[in-house]
């Protein structure tokens, strides 16, 4: 519930208001928080990385000494269950650590060094050394589905705090509790370790005011946001138009997942298939990013036998309550919306249980020449929603797939032979994907070396980047090369001395060894 | 000289035009260059990179091969000397070489494998694989500054079709036929290298009307860009704005690279100084994006007497002509526009010579209190125009750097205690700056690994690229993830055989053997 200048969480769980009210943040407050970032910049990106590493493993283990109070207050807030809570938990625990390892190894940083070649002719060669250097404050949006793996000290937090940057979170309004506590983890940490007191804030208000105030303030150097097409696109615009100086914005925005089932594996597997699928897309309450929203088929028997399995499955499966009430909500306006064009077939449509704040999953079916001609079929339904898009043959399939927006993930059903028969899709969906996945659901994104969490446009706002695994905290550097810089005045890592042993190019060669 | 559709190039060295009329591309031509690019997307994103680099190194061979011709023509189109053209398109040709032994050697596509981990409990990982992917067709802007390096097969064109991206360059309407000569040696290399046709093309139209429409066509994936910050900021309000998918502008647009002169080595050097520094103000008649245009000092007699031996060296120096009539002009027109500042004072004003096509220096000189509240005084003025900032100590330095605009290069003269003592003033251009350069000019770019030639904006619409060195390729190229991907299906830099023998990051190890 929002008044004028405060929030009070709902519970969709209790179906009742929390007791704790959240100010809005003042103006001081806001201020202050920007100062103090724009002041951390300096000292803290000249940390060490084994400085930043110890900072981050301490937040991991204040996250983890919260115990069961912080899951407990995570689940009233996001009705989300206990086990998947810990679950998430553990991996932003996790990937903390994942970045504090990195920071550790420190070959991360790219250093680059050409040495000077005095007697070259005509002209000789400078002394030139480059590293990835932070980029400035970054502004974090918490994410409604993710309290804690896209929150408050999240993937886009611990990325930016590893790459050296002051960290400013916009806390999402539904998870205030959680927030609240993880920063004060964070805060601690900042403490412990003595890092500047910049580094880390967060700040409480309506998301299109103090995320748009905060969006256009120049000392904001780079944004991280996961939510909805229209909030990240607002960012985006204000972010490339509404400043002097444009900033990039890492939006993970909208993503429907498609799924290709090729006609002989499907006529073969068809009960496994179904079960696979409607298990993905329950996962969560539909609730994930890379939920599978399209299923593209053959015409064929086992696809009218795959309608009738998913059909079952998704009925018996008890509908289950969702995220918050703007979400529930928005689950059963969106899904009218879809059903409402041209071509599209209802296989079943739960009843409204928006009032209850719950999901029941909808199923439906369009042919692949509606698909093609209406843009707007591909618009997410974020919840237990998903579309079997019905093509004639090979070439239908390829045309519905070149019409395809950009996804996070594409993925293929099919055995090895079918694979190199419907190569050209496969060519087709890998332009418009960031994660190509064979043989299994899209959901369930492994946190490793190569992962690649993002994807074209409308996916995210820039698919040159991830944010999930190490190479996120590519999102929030900058190369800075240094021309016949004393060696003293140089940062340690591009120093003749290699005190910290990391991997550097030196003249073209990788090596660890120090310049003598 | 523009008709209603076609150019005519005007020599500004002969002071007339040239022969040739130069019709715009028609609508079918335009449409034709663009079906082909995206025709070429697979196929030429699937070639190997050892035939990448046959082909880019056939692109040398074949504009080496045009010899005298080529030079002299790009002489009569741009009035640049021919043994500056001579080392610019040896520059060029270098440029393409560099980049086909990086796709020789293979490892900058940064191949990531994580093998699969069938038994790991609670749950198994997948086979997880990553590397980068060509974007899609490239927009490339040809520069009016470097007919060769920055123009048809310029950097941007070398990267871009390194990365295995199709490539279609708008020419630049004054030299037109160094673009048609370059462009032809591009399209033999197709032939024969046996490229897709659509892997190169070049279109001729006004700038704003042929720009505009290229860059808001949907089958453009990316733009590089060199030249004017309008020209720039359009593409870049075009790119991100005016599109339904917005795309990645690497836009080099404006720089005036501050150089900071330390007191106690302007006294020792000033004479020293003063000479070099005049020297780099002139060179290529300060139509260089490094072309130091703002120099800081403290107040002193050295600070005067640099002023009048700076005036000495740049009075003395012949008028010279200017790269085409629209710059000349130009260098006039904002010249004076910067003396009508408050606190500007004219130390040496040429007379105008633009009906020459000639520009005489200008230095010009401001207080550092005017500098920090005027910011239109940072507005680039393109050709030998300098302006010195006086400030009265270290702490009026450095708030005048904290007002700087993001900048190419930044530099210091200063001996090494100096450099210690005004360490906070090097941290903060280190903020605002892709180069940062001691005790020497920027202007001079070496192309080597180490360099970044990039910066924080206005200096480009992308601060986390450099568009010179190996490195540039980057900008074209964005992750793709392959899971569970069967072998032979995977590309084959990913493949469990290394067949290309390239470093590959596999389960957190760099090596170059192959997985059994």
């Amino acid at each position: 519930m929002q008044s004028n200048n405060s929030f009070q969480s709902f519970s969709t769980l209790k179906g009742e208001f929390l007791p704790t009210i959240y100010p809005f943040s003042s103006e001081e407050k806001i201020s202050e928080a920007l100062l103090k970032a724009n002041e951390a910049v300096i000292p803290y990106g000249k940390t060490s990385f084994v400085q930043r590493a110890d900072f981050l493993e301490t937040i991991a283990q204040n996250i983890l000494a919260l115990g069961e109070d912080l899951l407990m207050q995570a689940h009233l807030e996001t009705a989300l269950p206990i086990a998947r809570l810990t679950g998430e938990r553990d991996r932003t625990i996790n990937q903390l650590k994942l970045f504090a390892s990195l920071l550790r190894e420190g070959s991360w940083v790219d250093a680059v060094i050409d040495t000077a070649l005095p007697d070259r002719k005509p002209l000789p060669r400078a002394d030139i050394r480059r590293m990835l250097q932070p980029i400035g404050p970054v502004l974090v949006f918490g994410a409604s589905n993710f309290p804690f793996a896209y929150s408050t000290a999240g993937v886009d937090t611990a990325s930016a705090l590893a790459a050296g940057c002051p960290v400013i979170v916009k806390a999402h309004e539904s998870h205030l509790g959680t927030n609240e506590m993880v920063a004060s983890a964070i805060k601690q940490a900042i403490d412990q370790t003595k890092m500047p007191l910049g580094t880390f804030d967060t700040l409480i208000g309506e998301g299109p005011v103090l995320g748009q105030q905060l969006a256009t303030n120049e000392l904001i150097k780079a944004i991280g946001f996961t939510g909805s097409y229209k909030a990240g696109m607002a960012l985006y615009t204000t972010a490339t138009q509404k400043r002097k100086t444009p900033i990039p914005v890492y939006a993970e925005m909208s993503s429907i997942n498609p799924i290709v089932l090729l006609p002989k594996t499907l006529e073969e597997k068809v009960e496994q298939i179904a079960t696979t699928l409607s298990a993905s897309i329950l996962l969560g309450v539909g609730q994930f990013c890379t939920s599978p929203g399209l299923i593209f088929v053959i015409e064929s028997e086992a696809a009218n036998r795959l309608k009738e399995l998913l059909a079952h499955h998704l009925k018996t499966a008890n509908s289950a309550v969702m995220l918050n009430q703007t979400i529930s909500k928005a689950y059963y306006t969106d899904q009218k919306k879809l059903i409402g064009y041209d071509g599209v077939t209802i296989i079943i449509q739960g009843q409204d249980e928006s009032s209850l704040y719950k999901a029941t999953p909808t199923l439906l079916s369009v042919n692949a020449a509606h698909f093609i001609t209406e843009p707007l079929l591909q618009k997410e339904v974020f919840g237990p929603c998903s579309m079997i898009v019905v093509c004639k043959d090979q070439s239908e399939l390829n045309n519905a797939i070149m019409h395809m927006h950009g996804q996070l993930t594409g993925s293929f059903f099919g055995n090895t032979e079918e694979l190199e028969e419907y190569n050209h899709a496969i060519d087709l969906l890998q332009q418009r994907v960031g994660r190509i996945v064979f043989n299994n659901v899209p959901t369930g994104v492994e946190v490793c070396n190569a992962m690649v969490h993002g994807g074209p446009f409308p996916s995210t706002t820039d698919g040159r980047t991830t944010s999930v695994g190490p190479e996120a905290i590519k999102r929030f550097v900058r190369p800075v090369c240094y021309q016949d810089c004393p060696d003293d005045l140089l940062p340690v890592y591009l120093r003749n001395k290699n005190e910290a042993g990391i991997n550097r190019n030196i003249n073209g060669v990788i090596t660890n060894v120090s310049i003598k």
